[in-house]
């Protein structure tokens, strides 16, 4: 059975000790969405296109939030990023709005977290500038597409 | 159509004038999950009454968050808050964990962002905590439960 | 000669007691702009027109910087806001872009300090945008156009 | 026309990729003033020489905001800094304070914003300081003195 | 037994609900010490006279620190605060330093933590600036002094 | 007679020049405790047992406020970690409280002052969710027990 890292043979939570580990570049993938009435991602679509840039808001959003992971996740490592971009776009088959982040770094540990913390955080973005047209968006699908780097080497969803 | 209230006429986004809005008494209830293998779930649930407490340290990360909201999502009010809880269940039909986030104020504006950042804040370190184990863990089916309080009064999820 | 009032008799740096004053509806104004050559201005009235929004991500960042004002000035008070908004216009005469903020609270003090840090945090996100094009921009004439509400009412800069 | 580098090529903002960067010793020189009424001046100096000490509550505040920056402006790298400095000094010819402030890190990009938001956070608490003495002070060309280090090499304002 | 309020009754740790208090007027005052060897609190003594303030440096982070409290004690709600004070005294009876921090606010929790916190920083801060010069200096007796205002009354420390 | 390096030779307070010390492998130790009376120590060695983990919301704390040093401690550098670990053990002789924590970095500075705050934060956080059980508790003996690396070298407490 796996071990869970982040805690101690006693149990205690910790951060974990990887100072032993060679630094390597390392990137990861994530993504999420955000589903939504036809109507209210027409609102989005049309804001976009004219004003009231929602998804630039939320891609700002997230890009910052990336920048918070280790003041929120308890567990997390502080980190410089020398890459955050994130991708936002409508999906008319959700409906609703798709979601990715791809982060990079040099150091020590990885940056799932990150990318995951940026697709999170740009998905509430979206959801609070839209809540006053809709209510019962649900954020959806948020997972780790891809990582390469570290010891552990690349890592693929299915 | 209805109105996307974080823009101005001119499509500026801003944040909201709420100093017309009567204080009131408000709350916000929200859900979300994390879906993992069922193995991965045995991990929380042993180690939850042994040693390793996935859920409490998840629990924490999500009350803290919920303090973050506004650094975090742009056109958020800073507010005070009076209640932030969150509960964490194992839930074997899923598998995975189940999140729900409570938060009171006596404001101005609406908590519904800052429980929807609970539970996000709560499921990214329950992924975080557990990617050691599993990398395809998914976050779904973040939404808002409820909210009571203010001029648009009580909503709830259908 | 005025007194201080960020300084108790002895000298030494407080933040001052606010307790006896009551709450009061309080606005503040505050403007700047940020100078550069011609041909940088162009390239921001053409982005804003077409793609890459300098003047939206200057804008957001302003808003999110005034809710960290009390973080970042020593004795300002922490506070909940009620509005703020940035108005971020090109001004060929300039030629650069000109800034003005509003904030709003209701509360024992007023918000100046929180006009004046949106100002300048989205001068300085101007400036962090368009350095690839121009490291010589300035920063200039950043000041308190008005504030009204508290004991000592309202002040208009001539 | 020079590129916006903090754009992709379809206008999206995004934090620019420096991984293909190598770290390197790199140093920023910012500068600006706030300029205020002699008599307000006269405060502040009196004030530094025996109780009161504007200068160095606003000098401090300038280096804790150098930590700030990437929290504050949107696309800006999360850096470690190896050094932050700052001088103050009473210009009885503005009348009014001239703030410099020096940032070195060693990393794979530059701290120009580091020295700016240093300066301006600087120079913001000196405002909050005297305001209860003067409304009117305004926060003056704020600039890029220098930049040493980096693939663009030296720069020096003229 | 008293019952730890922090918890449920399942255990689980939340933020306590207080939106049934009603606000009022409340005040905390905690201290400490920082012990240190003579030779070490004459440079402290040498440095406020003359050049170098420890003293100051450390009453602006204690203040700094007060506003952070919620961000630092998980369980602690956010509040607005009325007044932050420090005093920091020389004591060659230690020898060292004697800190004491008095907060207020008006709302529906105390500020013990805040008084506490505030304290605890700036008795770190003087930790930092004088650790080159001894670094077997002991933080000791943070304890709260006296507390105002809400239904528990009054306490004073024997 | 020792050089404050947190001063520059007028005086002013800035954050010391690291750029020119080679990274190394640093790792610090501290302690400190929380005492308090018998039957406040019961309760929490009942509550870790069977339900409301003191010791594990104080261990989360303090991790998390070792990510907070840079911003609590105004002259620290920001600094990346490469391992926080905090123990917290009942001790029936005190009665209270023994804390003790463990940092890592690879960098240029020294983590003295992150293993601080973490027993620092951690202790705040035990008096937190103690107070309503018993307000006279205090935070006594923090100290650094142990450095290593740098230029210094080790540093072991008497």
């Amino acid at each position: 059975m796996p071990r869970l890292t982040h805690f101690d043979p006693s149990g205690a939570a910790h951060m974990v000790d990887v100072s032993g580990k060679a630094p390597s570049a390392r990137q990861a993938i994530a993504e999420g969405c955000v589903v939504m009435a036809r109507e209210t991602l027409a609102l989005v679509i049309d804001g976009t296109a004219q004003k009231g840039d929602v998804l630039g808001v939320a891609r700002l959003a997230g890009i910052m939030g990336a920048k918070q992971t280790a003041n929120l996740i308890p567990l997390c490592h502080p980190l410089t990023l020398s890459k955050v971009a994130l991708d936002l776009a409508p999906d008319p088959d959700l409906p609703g709005i798709r979601i990715t982040a791809t982060v990079k770094t040099s150091g020590q540990t990885g940056v799932e977290m990150e990318a995951l913390t940026a697709v999170s955080t740009a998905a509430l973005t979206v959801y609070d500038m839209l809540k006053a047209a809709e209510k019962g968006m649900r954020i959806e699908g948020i997972r780790l597409l891809s990582k390469e780097g570290g010891k552990s080497g690349r890592y693929d969803a299915r």
